[in-house]
């Protein structure tokens, strides 16, 4: 239903973005990138989480020159995030980064800024404009935010431009919503370069991951963004979680659980948020998609919960499984947990057997 | 930025609906109706986290029977849920409530739903028209769900035009969130009605929130939407939140604490993710609309959180307090969280100053 944005293809170590390929999803280490082993096992738990690229902030020549060994190691690409010192995206470039997140605008001089773009373009590595609303150049101030934003970011552009370099990508964030919504409309009108989508200082995950739901969400299902990150400020796993729930509330991405549950009601006999909870908590690592609900009513459940894969529904201490709107089996309220799972893991089988058949694996 | 779309008032108990209202917040108990404490002690803790309007179940003429008790002692308006069985509709206006969920074309026979309408229109009881995609009529199935929910609901809201009512609010709620925002944009164009928006059985607090503000997130910012609710499978007292922050992300409402904080990254060097959840812990309950910094960077933090209120920013044992993005103090990291209460304390203190001299409160 939704119809995305001809954005032009590029890639971050093999990961495709834009061009019409799946929305990827990104995250960033909050580790000292000079502790390698810390980054590294950051890497690994993101990768773990789904996460698909990993930048790394790169403050310093001593970061710098951990990135090779945090590259080699990385299962997933790894992009550098480095700001006005051209000598560091040198050394990141030559460490082997997939990406670097790098404003040229910010480098003082036009042959170092030439230095880093050849580097770039010797080796394939893409540049991210990321332009944040709350550090805008000085000027313009009578202007509105978003204007000022894509302004910015098209001076930065047109630098790589000038230097013929267009693996771009390019990002607008703000902590208001409607400010980065607006920004991104407007850039979209401009450039075909691959949008980088995140709502910045979102807040903790409690607030931010609803803010950049919002904000994801309007932009995503007007076809904009080809790779997103939810910034929040606590276990960066978390960040991965709430993106590809947002994903899949707009059909773009599918992965793991996808839990249909009512919220209970004066009419629920059966201790529905216990037992939604402990599906969750059970079905919480799966990778392949399957839809499951839990639901308060063996009348209406079936019906409501059609799309669901496989579902369970109760009341009065009687219970029933159905699969895709019809009721399978009848069984009492305390079987109805077990039953469940192991009708997950018998559709999860299936899956696995009917791909080793067709050698189709997920993507 | 947001233009809303023009639709007809009404009011439910007092509360404005519709007409440029500001969108109303609003909750289901799950509690048995019938145990009038236990439903009263819910609506009561609801109307203290922000709920205007609570929503009961009647399933059964003694549900509807305590609905008297109910609506006399609850400090918000109360709206009857009602399928199929008239004489519960009846019994809920005769009780007092304030509104009516209630599908006219789920009532047997004309003149059942003609009594109901007489009394309510005597009353100015609202009814909203509620279709679900997990229960609409059979036939038709070859056209595309968003379709059938608009027709189900036209039809619906033609018995009651028909018998000459229209206080009426409208529900399209369905679990897939393409189809629930199509769904409404087709109905917009369709009637003026206001709208109460939902995304039904959308799960637990941890997915059900992101999936409710994709799909709220969309059609407010569409400027469709007069009153929300956001289900989730869990303590209604959440769904009120998670309501807030999806209207605060899009400027619609304004409540409580909006907290500002940088996911930290490789260059942070204090405790930002420790800070920030004290922060939003110690604030959580204030509703005097406030935005609130936690940043973990000294250099771009007062910049990059201009918008707030007051905020604070560390790095290596020392930190600042900034109000506007203007730094106003430097100390220790250690005093950081209490100095910020201290001056949150004295911002509120100080509009309750300026709306006791004004005499403004707040709606």
């Amino acid at each position: 239903m939704i119809r995305r944005r001809a954005s032009r293809p590029l890639q971050i170590g093999g990961v495709p973005i834009g061009g019409g390929a799946p929305v990827v999803v990104q995250s960033m280490t909050n580790t000292d990138t000079r502790d390698v082993e810390a980054t590294l096992g950051q890497i690994r738990r993101l990768h773990e989480c789904g996460c698909q690229i990993a930048r790394v902030a790169v403050p310093d020549i001593k970061a710098a020159r951990a990135l090779p060994s945090i590259k080699n190691e990385s299962p997933i690409p790894v992009v550098a995030d480095i700001h006005f010192d051209y000598r560091l995206a040198l050394a990141a470039i030559e460490g082997g980064v997939d990406g670097l997140r790098l404003n040229p605008g910010n480098i003082r001089r036009r042959e170092q800024v030439a230095a880093v773009v050849k580097e770039a373009r010797d080796r394939s590595v893409p540049i991210r404009i990321g332009v944040n609303a709350g550090s805008l150049p000085p000027g313009n101030e009578d202007k509105p935010t978003p204007q000022r934003m894509v302004e910015a970011a098209l001076g930065h552009i047109r630098i790589l431009e000038d230097l013929d370099f267009d693996l771009i990508k390019v990002s607008l964030k703000a902590f208001d919503v409607p400010t980065t919504v607006e920004a991104y409309r407007l850039m979209a009108e401009r450039v075909s370069y691959p949008f980088h989508l995140g709502i910045t200082e979102a807040g903790t995950p409690r607030t931010g991951s609803i803010r950049s739901a919002v904000g994801l969400g309007i932009l995503l299902a007007e076809g904009l963004g080809d790779t997103i990150r939810v910034s929040l400020t606590g276990d960066p796993c978390d960040e991965i979680s709430v993106a590809y729930e947002i994903l899949k509330a707009l059909g773009l991405r599918d992965k793991g659980l996808t839990l249909i549950s009512c919220p209970s009601c004066g009419r629920t006999e059966i201790d529905l948020i216990g037992l939604a909870h402990r599906v969750e908590e059970k079905l919480l690592t799966l990778d392949r998609p399957i839809k499951v609900a839990v639901m308060g009513c063996v009348v209406n459940g079936p019906g409501e919960a059609r799309e669901a894969d496989i579902g369970i529904a109760g009341g009065r201490g009687k219970g029933i499984l159905f699969r895709k709107g019809e009721v399978i089996r009848t069984m009492p309220e305390a079987e109805l947990l077990s039953a469940l799972l192991t009708e997950v893991d018998a559709l999860v089988a299936a899956g696995e057997r009917q791909e080793a058949v067709t050698g189709l694996g997920e993507s």
